[in-house]
C-alpha cells in the first residue's frame, strides 16, 4: 500500500504539536488517530510506531539545522558573516517549527537507544560546526582568542532558548531577534575595536 | 497529622526526578509511592496531589533563581560585577538542582492557571531583575548603550540553556561555566575603555 506524503506530513505535524503539549509519553496512537480524525487502524497504514513518528520529527529537525550552518559557510564570506547567517538560519527554524523545535529539545531523549544515538551524532556535527565557525573566525584574526566551545555555546544558547519564548505573532521577526543576538555576540568576539563609535565630532 | 518535613522533602525529590525523567502527565502519584516504597495512601498524609508537588518544585525554584539575583545586586559594587555574581548563583543553582531546573522550565507550564500565574510573576520579576541590572549598567557608564531586554536574554539564556548540558561530574564547576560566559558577554558590553583616548582638543 503506498504511503500518501501528504497524509504523513499531517500526522507528523500533529504528533508534533501533541508530544509537544503532553509530552511524548503521555500522548498515545489514540490522541493522534483523534486529532486527525481517523481510526487508530487507519494511522498504522501511514506510520509503524510512535516511536517512529519521533524519530521522523526529531531527525528533520536535526537536518534543518544542519542544513541551516552549512548554508551559512557557504555564503558568508567572513567569520563575521557566518555567525550572522547562522544565527538567523537557527532562529527562523525555531520561528517556523516551533512544535518541532521543543520536541527537537525535550522529547528525542524518549527515543531508543539506537535511534537516539543517530541523532546525536547529528547534534555533535551541528555543535561541532559552530565551534569550527568560531575558531575559523579567531585563526583569520577576526576574532579575539576565545575559547570557541563557549562562545559557540553562548550563541547557541541564545537562539536554542528562543523556543521557550519567541512567538511568531510577537513584534520581532526572527531575523531582528537573531540580529540583535548577533550584534551583541560579535561586539564580545571581535579582535578589534570597532569602528562605529557615535558619530558626534568633538565639539569646538 | 503533622507532616514530617523530612518526608515531604524525600517526596519533592522523587516526584522531580520523575517529572524530569517522564514528564509530569507521565508520572502518576503511584510511581512516586513505588519510588519512596510507600503506600499511595501513606503518600497522601504527606501532600494532597501531584499538582501539588510541581507547584512546590517549581516555586522554589523560582524562589532560588530570584534570592540568587538579589544577593547579587546587594553584593555587587558595580554592574559588571553584579552579573558575574548574577551568572554565578543562577548556574548554581542549576547544578545544585538539576531536577528542579528541568521542571521548572518545562513541567510549570502544566500548573493549572491560577498556580501559574503565580509562577509566571516570580519570573517576569527575575527577568525584569536582568533588564535591571544590565539597564543600570548603561546608565553607569559600565556598560554600551545596548538594549537591556536582548542583553539580559543573551546571559540568561546561556545559563538556563546550561541544564541541558551541564554536568556535575563533567571537567567544569558552575562557577567556571558562570565565568567564561561572564567573560564573553562583559566584553560585548563594556563600554570601551579606550574611549577615553579622547579626540584632541583643537587648542591641544
Amino acid at each position: 500500500m503506498p504511503r500518501s506524503t501528504a497524509r504523513r506530513e499531517e500526522i507528523l505535524a500533529v504528533a508534533g504539536e501533541l508530544f509537544r503539549q503532553k509530552g511524548y509519553h503521555a500522548t498515545s496512537m489514540q490522541d493522534i488517530a483523534e486529532r486527525l480524525q481517523l481510526q487508530r487502524g487507519s494511522l498504522y497504514a501511514h506510520i509503524d510506531s510512535k516511536e517512529e513518528l519521533l524519530f521522523d520529527i526529531v531527525d528533520r529537525a536535526a537536518d534543518r539545522f544542519l542544513a541551516g550552518i552549512e548554508q551559512a559557510w557557504r555564503e558568508g564570506r567572513t567569520a563575521r558573516e557566518r555567525l550572522r547567517r547562522a544565527l538567523a538560519a537557527h532562529m527562523s527554524v525555531i520561528a517556523e517549527h516551533r512544535d518541532t523545535a521543543s520536541v527537537f529539545f525535550h522529547e528525542w531523549r524518549f527515543l531508543r537507544d539506537d535511534l537516539r544515538r543517530r541523532i546525536q551524532a547529528k547534534r555533535d556535527r551541528y555543535e561541532a560546526r559552530w565551534r569550527e565557525l568560531v575558531a575559523d573566525g579567531v585563526q583569520r584574526g577576526e576574532f579575539r582568542p576565545v575559547d570557541p566551545r563557549f562562545a559557540a555555546l553562548l550563541a547557541l544558547s541564545a537562539v536554542n532558548w528562543a523556543y521557550q519564548w519567541y512567538s511568531p505573532e510577537g513584534p520581532l521577526s526572527p531575523e531582528e531577534v537573531a540580529g540583535a543576538f548577533a550584534d551583541l555576540i560579535l561586539q564580545g568576539l571581535e579582535a578589534a575595536p570597532r569602528a562605529d563609535t557615535s558619530p558626534e565630532e568633538p565639539a569646538g
